[in-house]
Order: structure tokens, then sequence, then C-alpha cells
């Protein structure tokens, strides 16, 4: 089954302020995994940051034969702080695959960045 | 040759609206398929979602030594609906390259992304 | 010494117009070549089409510790059409590194997109 | 650990000019580093030009179980020229991860790219 069960993204940054209609146009930080096998996948995400402490594992579940795009904006207890840098480490007990993409909608006009994240070696 | 015969991109979405002349300017999801080898390529794309049954696989083909840039939008029976959070697996008889882009142009500006796909093992 | 002698870059795409003052701003797709080595690369570019041959392959050298980062735009015999989809293939005699770059300023404001290229097994 | 000791980016290019509230909004190049080990990671970033010896190495750490965003824009001794093409190799002592993500404000609006950079093999 195509994917690996690590992997890393060492951008990380959720815009302080947003423009345009919520909830689409709100600057958003994702992780968009995809579990293209026939079983659930149990998923933890560590973030990590410049001078505190990693915070996590973030706990989530990604269906088999399903896609999840996930908001870091969204995660709880604690939040990730707003114009703060991070990074993080996705684990999975299953093989998926994970993307990172970032709306900025600071100002009047959106701008947008995506990149596969970067696979660990199994 | 250069290519691998399976490929993954956990994040797709198609934009409801879109500003500036069309097509050109339409929002648009795009697959960016490269054989660069001798003997035509037959490819089939499935498309996972958030909370349904996969789609497809949508069947299309490269020719050798020619590149196809294929829109999420332009699939057909099912459609791709728009606004919707989706992932896709490529998978090919023959060895190819596939990068992934997308248009956005809810707002009066374009936004652009993209990323080489995530390969398979082969 | 890092680096690979063969790359693809499946997207490739010129807009037909740009805006805002030249040369800085205009439309432009580049490849970022690295040479971190201690001998100069000699690097061809084949140009893939949807609809026609193969153009090149292109000639450039990337001398010794030094980057080259060459605008499709600007080759030449035969001239790369602008509003047409292409793909390309990067061979080298000596390990580089590649990336692929899009400034896109149909619109009033510019658009970005950049991905490091798919690497071949060498 | 998940990372590499040795990375590379080929784009680079401060843009000269921006436009919004700084420090946010200021034009920047950056390195996103992701220490996820246990220990302190010692980085040298060599920059490459296309025109004169590379710059560096520029040394940086980045803690255990921290992140680092680095911008080229206050490398020092020297500093990076603003509007010219450079590249860079990362090599770190400890396995890192590394994102390459540029902010252009030269126009009113922002632009944003982002990609993965190159691994080494080890």
């Amino acid at each position: 089954m195509i994917g690996r069960t690590r992997w890393a993204i060492p951008e990380g940054y959720i815009p302080e302020t947003s423009t345009g209609p919520e909830p689409e146009m709100e600057s958003h930080e994702t992780i968009c995994l995809l579990n293209a096998g026939d079983a659930d996948a149990h998923v933890q995400v560590t973030v990590y940051f410049e001078d505190r402490d990693p915070a996590g594992p973030y706990e989530l579940s990604v269906p088999a034969e399903r896609t999840r795009h996930v908001q870091f904006n969204d995660f709880e207890d604690p939040e990730i702080p707003r114009g703060t840098a991070f990074a993080s480490v996705i684990e999975s007990d299953r093989r998926v695959v994970c993307q990172h993409t970032r709306l900025d909608s600071r100002q009047a006009e959106n701008a947008l960045l995506s990149t596969v994240a970067f696979p660990g070696d199994s």
C-alpha cells in the first residue's frame, strides 16, 4: 500500500488574521492525510516549537479508503498559538500519505503553499 | 526510464467559484503527467473523499514522449464535487512522473500551489 | 556529492501575459539548478508537449560550486510556446539538484509556485 | 530519528522590496529546520551564487525537540545580497528535516511558495 508510517513538516505557521468570508477564507494550516489501505489508520501528531517543549500528541484517525484534511487551527488542549513558528511529526500505525497546505488570507487576496511532507524510511 | 507506476496526492479541492476570464482563470485542480518513455501509458486515477466511498477509477492515457495536464474539474461519471476535500492515487502500466498544481481564483487575484506527488516504490 | 543526474518536472506553462515592471515581474517558468560539486556540469533539457514531438535537448552548463536559475522563457531554437502545457526532463553529466519555480503575473498581483523536481535513481 | 544530515535548496531569492507591515509582511526567504531528536543539532549553511564563490558556512544550532525557522535575510558576514539568485546546502551533525518557504510581498498582496528541500542519502 502506498505511503509511510512517519512524516515530518518543518514549516508551520497559523497567521493571526484573515480576510474574506469564513470559514472558507480563514487563514489555515492543513495536513492532508490519505489512507488508501483497507484498514483504519490511527495517527498521532506532535507539534514542535522554537522555544518550548513539544505539544501533543494530538490523536486522530483516518478510516480505510478515506482522506482527512486536518487543520492545525482546530487542535485543542492545548491550542496551537497563532503567529508562532512550529513544525510537526505525524506517526501512524498504518501507511498513509501526507501533504502540507497553507491558505494565507492576511491580505485582501489569498496566497497558497503546498508540498508533500518528508517521508520517514518505513 | 524516469518515473514510477504509482503516485499519491493527499490534497485535493476544487474551489466553487472563480474570478477572471475563463477558461484560463477558472479555478482548477490539475494532475500533470509526464511519460518520457517510448510506449503509451494507461493511467487510472482513484479519488478518495472524507465521508464516502472512493470514485473511479477514471481512465486516461499518456502517449509516449508526451505530457498531459489533466484537470479534476473535467472528470465525469461521476463528476468531482466542488468545495469538497479529496485525495487521489494514480496508477499507470508504465512509469510516469506526476505533479499536482492548483490555480485558485476565488478572489480577484489568483493563487497557485504545486508539488511533485508522492511516488510509490516502483 | 548531493544530487542526481536525471530530474523530471511534469508541470510547465509560461503565461502569455504579465503585469508589473519587467523583467522582474514578467511571468516566468524557471529551473533552478545547483551544482555543489567541484567539476562543471553539462546539462541537457528536453521539453515534452501534449500534442507534438519533444523539443531540444537545450544545452547549458552549471559551473562547479555555482547555481543557475534558467528560464524556459529564454530557450531558443525553438522557443517554448506561451500559453501551452509542457513538461521537462533534465539530464546532467554530474550530480546536480533541481527545483521548479513559476512566477505568474497575469493578474495585478503575482502568484508563486515551487517544488523540488522529481529525482531519477542515480 | 526522522531526517537527513544533508539537504539542498536550489532556489533562493530575497526580493529587494516589500509591501505591508514589517516584520510580518517583509519579503523573506526561510529555511525551516526540525530537529525531532533528543540531542542538539549543529548546522552549517553554504550559499551558492551564479557568478561568485560560495558564502559561508553560516553556523546555527537547532536544539533537541525544537524547530527553527531561519531567514536568509538575517545572515551576516557576509549578508546575502537582495535581488540575486542563490542556492544553498544545509549540513548537520544530527538528522534534521528541512523545508524552504518564501514570502514575496513586492506587490500589494503577498505570494507564497514552499517545498520540502532535497534530502541527501544519509
